[in-house]
């Protein structure tokens, strides 16, 4: 995998390809689904690097691992940097991983910086790795740092399942994850995020470091369609109740009325189960996951709204049954200000002027942000914007960029730079 | 599951009651997939039943299981009745089931009259359970039928993959089936199966035997749309390929197109595998499996070119790629006339009037006359015509008025009735 896509100092690089390693498949990226038997491998190669840097590894009851460097004593306040080592099927090596191993390697530059007496630490740093951000396995998204930030019951996570109904608790007894283990750190003081931007705003603007503002809205409805399973030969075509049928029109719906009404909004159905799938067997059952994405709640309840209506309709032409499994609303998200400012001051510093931008996505700074915990997402740029694709890829050298102003960051909030309760 | 659903016969209904609950879920029908550890069970327990009355087991190298009454001696021509024990998921109890045990029956009950001088044969009879005739887990359906008649090569058919990957050789491996057991009996002079007729054209005639004279062609084809993997969220709406969006509008949209053009074709879209499958991925590849049915070829070679117009121009619109995955015309049976004559007098001479129908869907009868085996199909009522459905129903009266037919034309066929070389 040595294809010129790896980054500049040594030392990541070499932790950065053996990670997006695990789970790749040539030509196919990465999948590394969260709790999979791959996304064990990931876990311990990352603390295992740690260890060696110094860390002692803890994880809590949802399976956050988190690697610490206790610098400041038991009384003082932790800051956190870090992001998610699962990825899409088929992924990116960069989506996540990128996050925690820059971490990583920040904490091991400033660990021998406070060994060597040139940082005088007054805060605790963890390398934090949240489970299961990318919600391909399970849903919601999010689910770790939902989970730390009390957003989520930890008992409601861990019985969400997969597909093929393995609860998240078992998935994560099978690659060994059960319970507490080790002293697991308190809420932190700030929460870092370093990922590749999966859009082209940074090549746009020319510049190699984003600091992300706030996010957009969300609204992500799962609907079922239930017809009645017969035989796609003889049954007459007026006895049918075809669930799959119904699902195509409201797919096929859902974008006409979406784009002739709210043309802005990002829109999407990625995900549908049609049961039972049968070539011989009309469908019986068919969920689809829909999701809208916009800057105005107000616009994506008007813009749902006229998707229900449209879903209702397809019910009655069809003579389906339509069930909302589930209709949830993601609030958009300001960032911290007091945080985006010093992002801000250590990039220019640094001589990467940055660029303040929105976040379509979801991102775990940002579910830590909405709960209260102090969080900056710093972007940089990722090619052609592309994303949960195999050919996900950014620059060496907007890598690099990356590394320094995260690791500046942190170094100054490890100095006690950002005190929350000055807020 | 002694739900009045069983059968007046005694010794039938026990068969029956004992193989309907293989694979049996309450109020979820029967799923045993073809080559699946239930249908292992099924075939030992259909086994055991024949060898018990005095049948020798054996199977060929596709799976497809013989119970043979070498009556007649090595040099006489066999005689073959049966249907298949394979089922949909969440299939019914009569679906294929009700065709290989009314001829276990049946054979059953000639044996004894062999035995003791009532009945003189001429011919020896073999009860048989074709292989995947569902065609739910493996594509095509009528495989071990389409493999004995020789319309499909064995290696060609041991190699088809289900859904998870698996092997139809590896899976009858797994169920203990591996090459040819015992003698296979040789193509046979006639084939005779009893079906449930899966319409409503018998309760409407107010008839309880149908004497199949042909059927209605079809054309199968599978169609894949290739998009590109990206992000849902930040991904802006003019980059996207999205594939499941195409499979939608070319699902609703041949439904448009055939009913406008075509409203007499029977037609469905019932199986899809949608690539990644994930919520937050924009689907990368859609592959539907399309069918049309009706009595003319011509009709549905107009009809299938108006759909794959219409799927072109889906292509387009989504700026997706469009890949014929398979195209495949079934050409409509016309069943062995004189065999038709001899069910029909049989019939008339129990007091069972028969009414001479089409049937719509493929049967494993069709197969094997297509290939130059004189067959013949006969059906019984099927309760609202409803198939493939866990509520599928066939009363007990109708059911004995099968056997009854069924029994007499093995009878007549085993005493040397039916003289293929006369034809």
């Amino acid at each position: 995998m040595h294809d010129g896509r790896t980054v500049p100092n040594s030392k990541f690089a070499a932790i950065f390809d053996e990670i997006a390693n695990i789970g790749a498949t040539p030509n196919e990226g990465v999948t590394r689904l969260a709790a999979s038997p791959e996304d064990g491998v990931a876990r311990g190669a990352f603390a295992k690097w740690m260890k060696q840097g110094g860390a002692r590894i803890a994880h809590d009851a949802i399976g956050n691992q988190f690697a610490c460097f206790d610098w400041a004593g038991d009384d003082a306040p932790w800051i956190f940097a870090g992001s998610h080592l699962d990825t899409q099927p088929r992924g990116g090596r960069f989506d996540g991983t990128l996050g925690v191993l820059s971490a990583g390697s920040a904490a091991l530059e400033l660990h021998e910086q406070v060994s060597s007496g040139r940082v005088r630490p007054a805060r605790n740093l963890a390398v934090v790795n949240w489970t299961n951000e990318e919600g391909a396995r399970y849903q919601p998204s999010l689910t770790g740092s939902a989970v730390f930030s009390g957003a989520l019951p930890l008992d409601d996570a861990l019985a969400l399942r997969d597909g093929a109904g393995i609860s998240l608790k078992e998935a994560l007894a099978a690659i060994g994850v059960v319970g507490d283990k080790g002293a697991v750190p308190p809420s932190p003081e700030a929460y870092l995020e370093l990922h590749v931007e999966q859009g082209r705003k940074l090549l746009e603007a020319g510049r190699q470091i984003g600091v992300v503002e706030g996010t957009w809205a969300a609204r992500k409805a799962t609907v079922r369609w239930i017809g009645r399973a017969s035989h796609t030969g003889p049954t007459p075509m007026k006895d049918r109740r075809d669930a799959l049928l119904a699902a195509a029109q409201g797919i096929a719906g859902f974008e006409t009325v979406i784009a002739a009404n709210h043309p802005l909004l990002h829109r999407s159905a990625a995900r549908l189960v049609v049961e039972p799938n049968s070539p011989n067997v009309v469908v019986d059952r068919a969920t689809v996951w829909f999701e809208l994405r916009g800057p105005s709640v107000a616009e994506l309840d008007a813009a749902g709204n006229l998707a229900l209506a449209a879903f209702e309709k397809v019910a009655d032409d069809t003579g389906t049954q339509l069930e909302i499994v589930a209709d949830a609303l993601r609030n958009p998200a300001s960032m911290d200000v007091t945080l985006m400012a010093i992002v801000r001051r250590v990039a220019q510093a640094c001589n990467f002027p940055p660029e303040t931008m929105r976040s379509v996505a979801g991102h775990d700074a940002v579910a830590l942000q909405n709960r209260g915990i102090s969080s900056a997402l710093i972007f940089i740029p990722s090619v052609d914007g592309i994303a949960h694709h195999p050919d996900e890829l950014t620059h060496p050298d907007d890598v690099q960029a990356g590394l320094t102003v995260l690791t500046a960051a942190l170094r100054h909030l490890v100095e006690g730079g950002f005190n929350a309760t000055r807020r």
